[in-house]
This record gives structure tokens, C-alpha cells and sequence, in this order.
């Protein structure tokens, strides 16, 4: 398993020359674009890392499944729908179109980021800041990594260059599906995309995911129920307007983040988590996926 | 003419019924439903009042008309083309969609709510405060209103509820149509709809373009070429999506506002200012129209 | 007069290398694409033409206000107005989007190819033969010329290549927006944008619309009011998607055809046909805008 | 089984109220709303049938998965994605609008009606017949049913109604998606829906793909990697714009069809054959998404 990691890694270090990492932010721009990690955790205890798997990057929007799951946990499925809806989408992550013209104004799915911040905005707390720690304390669990921080010159970039976020959060202000304030909320946003991670850390959350909300540990984190939820969203959303073309091409959960991590989840086998910083146009790890697609087919590891 | 228009305003005041006043502001949501009212200033300085004309009410879009006039005098027309369109749109006026699926992310003209902030951007003035002040004055003027004052209640009611605005100016900002604080230029934005105005202001100000920049006291307030620059797009934008209609209608270039006002300008002969705040489902004043048609008819006063 | 326009044409010829002759027809490409002619008819009775004034071409787009005219005088303008909106649009001629999103499915107005095929259903005719003759018969009175004939290679092209107007008819077919066969109705479109004109033609056509319905041998061939009616949709929809920078830059009524023609009509002053293959990327001559332009401010011919 | 199947179709009867029957073909407006019946054949020859089971019923929609994968089987897989995205779509069956304003105007999957239009486009045949024929014999191959018979009234119905697929067929042809004569690849596609099938018919189809394209008599009919890229498109894209709902709430890859019926499939488990007339507003079986939900909990079925 090892070797294979080893040569699947080397093979598809290749791709990453065609792709680019994220400059909307300048402290990801100095992502080392040729890097490529994986780690891999299966239900039996077995672990396996191989490539830059113990490089810190930020983890982004594969927040947005972590933020998922507390909502989940925290709410009615149905008063979770009347918010946020579980429809996968060809228009890119941070699309407004959407709540302008489909009928009910609701963000399509909980992982763009409309979703995103309305998903947060569903998890308990008071105040945002309650609401920050609740996913934070979630992730840390989740990821079996006590000490998640936050990286906080790319929170400060996001923070700074976070207007389309903005417009997406008070157009939700406006029509009702957020009630919060809308820089309050953005903060939760933008500080938990700024969490630092290795590529062990969304394995391990992966690795909950797989086995139906058992930590490994034995204890019971998450209901099966939410797990298959979150799941069937990561396939039908996870990579955004390439959703479609992974579930073809590597047919696992994924979610990905433009700091170019993906977890992707082999239910009831494995969970994985790769990092690759440099992106495809969709945004998602372009060496990431390759290697994905490769293992997927050298372990028959396609849910399909 | 004074028994034509008391005449006119008495027969469309049945239209009134169909119509709603703007209720997203609380506070107008409080004016009079069956208001009408309207005032006619012709070149050669004859002035007609008829029905409500006395009326206060909030200038709301009409302000568009003046800080466009104003942005035209302190810019180059290619400057400010590079961040404004004067393509008329189907669209609501405060849609968002075009602001991202059109190629430049340009607002589509400015009469509606994304071109109006991008306008007020463009006028000169080192502060929002100062830009303010710059349309202040110029209204002032143009309006021969010395004491053009905010109805603080009103503006307070817009910033309260103004998200959507918000949504708006964000989605510019993250893509360098402005480049200002957003909520510095939403504030001189709300300030310049909550202007309170009578039938005789707008008339005054519509006389003014009817005059090709002339003031009644013969001064030159503006250029002949801005002058038609606003009247052609007071033609194809000025009733947002109700603009095609109302040339058909009516025939003569206007701007509407959910205040219930209505500026019309009859080039080289009359300025026009109506006023009836129960709204159709475009925004525009549902009496108001109605008014101007039969006006234009029997008058024939279409530009066509 | 003959002067300045012939300096005028000298002068804009520049403009023509910036632009392209229409090549979706072979027909089409085939047009010399330096050409630029104008002829000018004034409400007394004065004609200048200059240029390739004589050069024949296809009336394409322009046939859209004849056919229009017709619906008109054949139709109640409620019922016509169930089937066509008059609403200005900032997408391309051939748009299908709109008759998808907007509510109704109804094409935005007469003057982009779906309106202008549910404006020929709308024409009297038993057959889609006798909507062609009608329009036709219409079309030589209102130009003036008895021999106007159908260019059989561009309508052959045209019948060809169509496939996007057979989407747009079969789409308003399926809601109800068209009745005929498809092919029949197709067939009057095609054979209408066919017609060969010069710029003597549409300046004729455009004088009988600046004299509010008269024929120059005093005749009454059309009502004022239809006559203010097609005057204001030329304005706000007659260029396609460049109407609105038409209306600032120009501020005449006109209707564009991709084979190089222009109408405009001077209210009360002047009918001008204008010749120019060379297209901007909006599908409207490039050197013909220029110098219509020129024209307008020389002359001072704009409505506004 | 057989009587936990019985009880499940009892049960979820209750829904078939709440639907309607397809009613855009006076054909399809006959079905009785109340049916509601299932076909389970598991991997090692089990095969369990209950309730309306033995209606015939037209196959509908159903039949885009087999001309799929007729494509795949025909086409490099690089050819066909330069015709067809596999990228699902939060917009109706039918819908135009992607097809204009996406950049490469391609259907955005095979299992919407414009790309499954594209599909039979690309599948092996000299004439429109011979695809037809090349496709049928796929199907009866599949199904196991040598008797697989067009519904000639439906046929003719679909035929006659079909003007919305002629114009997304009118539009790829105008964009180059496809070639040949729009009646005469229609014809394929109407007498494609218009095949007759029971839930076995489509149980059986749906083993095949579960089988990853081995035949009950364990011949290989498709390769495992078609039969993977057909189960991944299924999940995201297969329901409609449903398709993320059900892979939340019920978990396996399906294909709906406007008759009513649902092929569903169980990798490496069982292919599922469901009919239920009664259609919820996205087009799917009301009953008989309830009844694969209970079955799919019942049986530990979700693939997530």
C-alpha cells in the first residue's frame, strides 16, 4: 500500500504543472504549487501517508461539510431545509444567480458557499462566536486533532477580500434566510475556512464519515443517518461544478477546498484526505483528483 | 390648462385602486393611497399645479437622474463607461443576476439600483461625505430648492432595510466596479433617496433637461451634450423594466421612484413632475402613468 | 446637404475596417466591406443620397418594423400585446433565455427574432402564403418601390442555416405563443429578410413613419398612433442589445439588419436609410452608427 | 421479502394521492394514479414482484439510460464528453437556458432532455433508423425482454406535442451539438419513451448495471467501466432536478420516467424496477420515491 501511494503520488505530480494555486488570497499564492500528500485511514486502524501529508494548509471549504454536520446534529431536518436546499448545482461556488432567480431564494446546497454561510448561521449558539466554537470544538473531535488553530493572516486575507461572500450573505439577509449580522457570521465563515490541517486531519474526519459516525475510539460522534446525508451531498455537490465529472471519473464522497485539500470518504472502507494546492479551473485540486482517480481504480475503492 | 390637468388628475385617480404604495420602508408605507398630484413648468416659464403637488414626498430613484447628471459633469463619458452600461435590461431594478453573468460584471444602466451606486462612486469628492454634499447642491440647484431636506425617518427605514443594496454594492466591490467603503456609499446612496421633494422640484429639474442645461434664470447648469446623454436614458431605463411600455404609452423620456414620483422631460418644452405613491408591480406610480398618457395625448407631447 | 454628407461618408468609411460583414450566410459574406451609403428624405420632399446609396442588399432585420406595422393595423393592440411585449432587452437578437425565464414566455418585444416571428403570426392571412403577400404588398407601398423582389440565394441561405430561428419558433410553438407550422411561418420570416432594398427603401419607409402614417403623395397609409407606437420600440429595442448606447450616441428611432441596413426615422423631419455591411459585434453596421452620428449632431436631429 | 415488499407498496399508496399523472399526452392522462408496484431481481437470481407489477407502462425517460450507455459503448469517451457534460443540473428536463449561456453550448448531462437528444446523436448508425434499431436491440438485450414493443399511440402523441424537444434539437443543431435531420433523430427519441415495459423490464436493466454488465446467463454486455460512469451519472443527474434530494433520502443510482416508472440500482446488490403514474412536480414517481425511501432504510440499500 505504501509503494502504491508512493508511485501513484510520483505518477501524478505530473498534472499539478497544469494547474494553479488560489491567488484570490495572497497568503495561499505562496502555496508550493508541485506539492501532493495523501493520507489514508481505513475502518481497521491502518494508516498510511505518503508525499507532503504532513505539509499545514488551510482546510477552506471542506469547513463547509463540519459546519454540515453540526447543523444537522443541531437541527429538524425539514426547518433545516426551509433554509438551504440539497440540489447540485452547474454554476460555480460562489454564485449569486441562483438566489435571485430559483423560486424560494434558498442557497442551492450547503457546500457553495451561499450554503455555507447559511448552514452556520443554522448551528446553535447565541452569539457567532458561540457558533465558531461549537464547529471548532466539532472539528477538533471530527478530525482527532485537539489542536486546530486558525491561520490568521489567511483569516485576515479572507476577511479583507471576502466581498463576494459579503454580497451573497446580505442578499440571504434580504430575503430572510439569514437573520444574523452579516459581518458576524462571515467571521465564523472566515475563520473556520482558515483552520490549519494536514492531510491526517480530514482523513480522520473522513474516516468518521465512513464508518456511519463511529470515532475510532468506538464512540458514537454522529447518527448513521446524518452520515448518509452528508455523504450523498458530497457526491452529488462536493466539487462543485465538477461533482458531476468526479463521481464519473473517481465515484467517492469528496469535498474539496481551494486550499487544495480533498477528503474523500470510501463508505464503510476508508477515509482520505490529499493535499495538492494547485487547482483546476473548478477549483478543486487538479493533482488531487488524478490521484484520487488512480487509487480508486487500483483499489476498486468507486461507490458505484 | 389648469382645467385640463384638475380634469386628468380627477379621472386617473380611479386608477390609484390598483396600485400599492411601497411597503418595504415602514414609513412609506404611510402615505395617502389616492394621492395625485402634478406639476407643469414650460420653457417659457409658465407654471401649472394641479391636485396633490404640494405634497412632501421621497425623491427616492429620481436621484438617480441627479447624480448621473453629476457624474457626467466630473467625469469623462469613457471613464465612466468603463463602469457603467446604458443597456435598458427586463431585469427588476435591484437584480443582481446580469452583475454576474454579463462578461464585465458592469452594472446594465444607471437607473437602476447597482448603476446608481456605481454612479455616485464616480462623482468627485474625497469622502462619501463630501460626494454627498457635491448631489446635495447640485439637486439644490437643479430643483431650485434651497431647502432640499432628508426625511430622516425615511433614510433611517432605508439603511435599516437596505440588505439587498448591500448584496449589491458588495458584488461590485469584489469586482472593482467601486472601490469605496460600501457602507459609506450605501450611506450617500440612502441620503439621496430619502430627499424630500414636491411636484415642483421635479418639474423644476425636468425643466432644466427640457432646457438642454438652462436654467430658468438662463444660467448654464449643464452642457447640451449631458443633456441628451440623461434623456436617452431616461427613455430606455427610466421606468425600469416598465421603460418599454411607457415610451409606447406615454412617449417621453422619465424616471420613476417608489416614493411615487415620476420626473418627465418634453425636450425643448416642459418640465413634468407627478406625484401618486400607490405603485404598480413594476414600482413606478400607477396614477402617475396613467396621468402622463393621457397629458402626452392631449398635448402631444411624445418625442415620437 | 449632398456635401456634408458626402464628407460624412468619407470621413466614417475609417470605421468600417473595425467592423465584419455577416458571414452565417455565404451570401452575406460576400458584400463589399468598405461600403457606406446614405439617402435622406425630408418631410418637404427633399432627397440626398450619397455614397453606395444605389448598391442593393437584404432588408434582414429591418423587415421587423414592416411586419410590425402590419401586426398593428391587423390587430387589436391587447391582443397583440398577449402575445409580444414591448420590453427593451440586454441580450442578443436571437436570444432563446428570455422565453424560458420571464413568466409569460412571451418574446420581449417585436424587434429580436422571436418577436418578430410571433409578429407575422400575428399578421392577417389564411396561409402563411398570405401573410407574406400582405407584408409584401405592405412593404412595397411603404417603400415606395413596386418592384421589390426576393434575393432566392440569401432566402435559400437563410432556410439553410435557420436551425437557431426554428429553436426559437418551436419553443414559442410548445407554449402557445405561435400556432402555424413551424416551416410555413419560418418560411414568410425567411423570405422577408430576403427582400433586396436600397437605401432609397428604408429612408422612404423611414419618411412615411416621421410623417406620423403619410405617404409622400399624401395618402394615409398608417395611423399616428401605430406610427408613435413602432417610433418607440425602434428607440428602445431597434438596435438589439446596442439600442441603448444607440439612444445616447445618436437619439434617432432606427431599426438595424444584418445586411448593413439602418432606418432611422427623424419625427416630423426625415426618413434616412443608411448602407454599411461591415457589423459591430452586436450585429449593427459599424460605419453606418458612426456616421448616423454625425449626422444627428451636424444636424441636430436627435428626439432628445 | 416478498410480504415486507407488499406491505412497503400498502403503505406508501398513501402518497400517490399527492401526484399527478403526466398529462402533456392524452396517452400518458389514462394511467391509473393509484398504481403502484415493484420488481426486485437480486444478484444471485432471486426475483421478488409486488403489486403493479405486471402493468405495461412506456418506458419514458428510462430509456436515456440505455441510449447512454449504446454511446459509451460506441464512442471514445473524450468524443462524447466533447458533445455531452455529465455536470447535473438544478434546472427542469426540459430546460433551454444552459444550453445558450454555457460557454460550449453542450447538454450539461445525458439524463436531461437535450442531452439525451445529443446521446442517440452519437450512437452507431448510418441513418436515424439504424440508431433507432442499434438502441432497441440494446434494450430487449438488456431488459431480457425479446417483446419490447412502441406504444404506437404514445408514440404518435409525443410526436405531435414534441415542440420543446424540437427546439433544444433545433438549437444543437444551430450550434453544431448535432447533425443530422431534427425530425429524423426525434423520431428515435419519441419511439425510444414510447417502448412498453414492466417493472421487470426495468428491474432487469438495472441488475445488469449492478452486475457492473454482466448478464444473468453471466454474459459481459457492457464493461464495468461504462456500467460505473452510467451508475455515477445516474446519482447525480438521474432524478432530475430531484436528484439530490433522492440521493439524500433514499441513496442509490435511478433514472425516472414520466410514465412513471423508476429503474433503480443497487451496485453489486440488486436492480430495482418501481411504477407509480402519479408524478411529483420534478416528473418522478411521488409512490414510488417513497417506497425505494422505505426499502432503501428497510434493506440497508444507500450506497453513501
Amino acid at each position: 500500500m505504501r509503494e502504491l501511494l508512493h508511485s501513484l503520488i510520483e505518477k501524478n505530480k505530473y498534472w499539478t504543472q497544469y494547474g494553479n494555486v488560489a491567488t484570490y488570497i495572497p497568503e495561499l499564492s505562496n502555496s508550493n504549487p508541485d506539492a501532493l500528500g495523501i493520507c489514508t485511514m481505513d475502518i481497521d486502524g491502518k494508516i498510511y501517508c505518503e508525499g507532503d501529508y504532513n505539509t499545514k494548509f488551510t482546510i477552506q471549504s471542506i469547513s463547509k461539510v463540519a459546519s454540515f454536520m453540526c447543523a444537522l446534529k443541531d437541527n429538524d431536518i425539514n426547518k433545516l431545509y426551509s433554509k438551504i436546499s440539497c440540489a447540485p448545482t452547474s454554476d460555480g461556488f460562489n454564485s449569486i444567480v441562483n438566489l435571485e432567480t430559483k423560486n424560494s431564494h434558498k442557497p442551492l446546497n450547503p457546500m457553495i458557499n451561499s450554503g455555507a454561510i447559511a448552514t452556520i448561521s443554522m448551528v446553535y449558539g447565541l452569539t457567532a462566536n458561540d457558533k465558531f466554537n461549537r464547529i471548532h470544538e466539532f472539528i477538533k473531535e471530527v478530525t482527532g486533532n485537539n489542536n486546530l488553530k486558525i491561520n490568521y493572516n489567511v483569516y485576515q486575507s479572507e476577511k479583507n477580500t471576502g466581498d463576494r461572500n459579503r454580497a451573497l450573505a446580505y442578499f440571504m439577509k434580504s430575503t430572510g434566510i439569514i437573520n444574523e449580522d452579516v459581518e458576524d457570521i462571515l467571521d465564523v465563515y472566515f475563520k473556520l475556512c482558515s483552520l490549519e490541517v494536514t492531510c491526517k486531519d480530514i482523513a480522520h474526519m473522513s474516516l468518521v464519515l465512513a464508518s456511519d459516525g463511529i470515532l475510532p475510539n468506538k464512540k458514537r460522534l454522529l447518527s448513521k443517518h446524518i452520515c448518509k446525508t452528508v455523504k450523498a451531498i458530497m457526491t452529488t455537490c462536493g466539487m462543485y461544478d465538477g461533482s458531476g465529472d468526479f463521481a464519473v471519473s473517481v465515484g467517492i464522497p469528496a469535498k474539496s477546498g481551494v486550499g487544495g485539500g480533498i477528503a474523500a470518504v470510501v463508505p464503510k472502507k476508508m477515509g482520505i484526505g490529499v493535499f495538492g494546492p494547485a487547482l483546476d479551473k473548478k477549483g478543486n485540486s487538479i493533482g488531487g483528483i488524478k490521484l484520487l482517480e488512480d487509487l480508486s481504480e487500483r483499489l476498486d475503492l468507486s461507490i458505484f
